[in-house]
């Protein structure tokens, strides 16, 4: 009962915590606007899903792809591709004892990015604005990544 | 070599490590599942993966998609979708000290909806069942992110 | 400020930190690989990513597949589905007090298997170097699991 308190009582690591939870919440968020892209254009992957839309041939137009559910699928894929990293090399970063203010400022330009990548993506706002949050959340994963091997590397 | 001892004392931990283990080999378990459906059905992705059925244009016939296949796929990809933040969020919570029995019952009941979620979809059984299985595991999971934010937020 | 200090002393866990890092920042690497061939081959999702090279109906036949973006992006997508289990139960296998020989095989055998996997994929290798990198990557992980819920397992 001792270990994790400790773990608990490093402020990078607290901040790390609440960051994660924050952008992995964001990341389920996008299950949901399928879902309900799914629902209102009527546009299912599988036959036992739009059953309650009609049965037999009726049923069958629904199984379609429709430009709003795909949007939504690759905005969530993007997500899953780059949060990813984040908390692994995020996770292992916050344990190697950075400086509080330069973890923070990593921290929140990440979660502003993703969240402004997946407005982008829905919206959506015209090129660059999507590819700019991209490199910005690479990039900050990126130099974590490039901070952590600088001082811990074992190979 | 005393930290990881005492992380491992720690029986909320531990717990959470063997639930995450068991539902990530599941996850995993999904990649051969597919793969079965590959070679029994003959739909392949990528043209060097049929070269064993046959070359040149009978070869290209198997470059396909098949509807069990894409259904594996979409299962594994839920899969991904969801596990990626229980894992993230279901760690931390572990580590901010929790009461056993509360964890345990989030790990459960997330575990046993992920399983319930794989066993409809591949089958499939008719709606509902797949839909409240995905909703309770999205439901375990923004639990922990609430418990986790309501006692240890930093920003 | 202790407890990451020790954690970081342990040099399993620092070996873990250091191929976790690797193989993540590969896996962004295939995002970059999937942009640079959407680029070259112009062939995008999104019609607002092809407006530079067109408007109106010019812009609209940017609007396809190819055949080596998607290649890029089904290794990327299996890279996901491999890194991700391999994180979980890593990061776990880590801090269960394993012989660091031993895991050091682990997290070696499983980078090579992978990076060899993406090499296999994105040329095309043909068949089985593909298939036999997955599954190495595949044992791995599964061996850590075993491992970890041989010694540890609390339900």
């Amino acid at each position: 009962m001792v270990d994790h308190m400790e773990l608990m009582q490093n402020e990078v690591f607290l901040a790390f915590a609440s960051y994660a939870t924050i952008v992995l919440s964001k990341m389920m968020f996008l299950s949901f606007v399928t879902g309900f892209y799914r629902i209102t254009r009527k546009a299912f992957a599988n036959p036992e899903d739009c059953i309650s839309f009609g049965k037999g041939e009726e049923a069958k137009k629904y199984l379609r792809t429709d430009n709003r559910v795909e949007r939504a699928r690759r905005a969530h894929l993007n997500d899953l591709e780059n949060i990813v990293p984040f908390l692994g090399i995020g996770l292992l970063y916050s344990l190697s004892g950075p400086d509080l203010s330069t973890a923070l400022l990593h921290f929140r330009l990440f979660l502003g990015a993703r969240i402004y990548h997946t407005i982008a993506y829905l919206i959506p706002l015209p090129q660059p604005n999507r590819v700019l949050a991209f490199y910005t959340g690479c990039g900050v994963t990126l130099s974590m990544a490039y901070r952590l091997l600088k001082s811990k590397l074992y190979l």
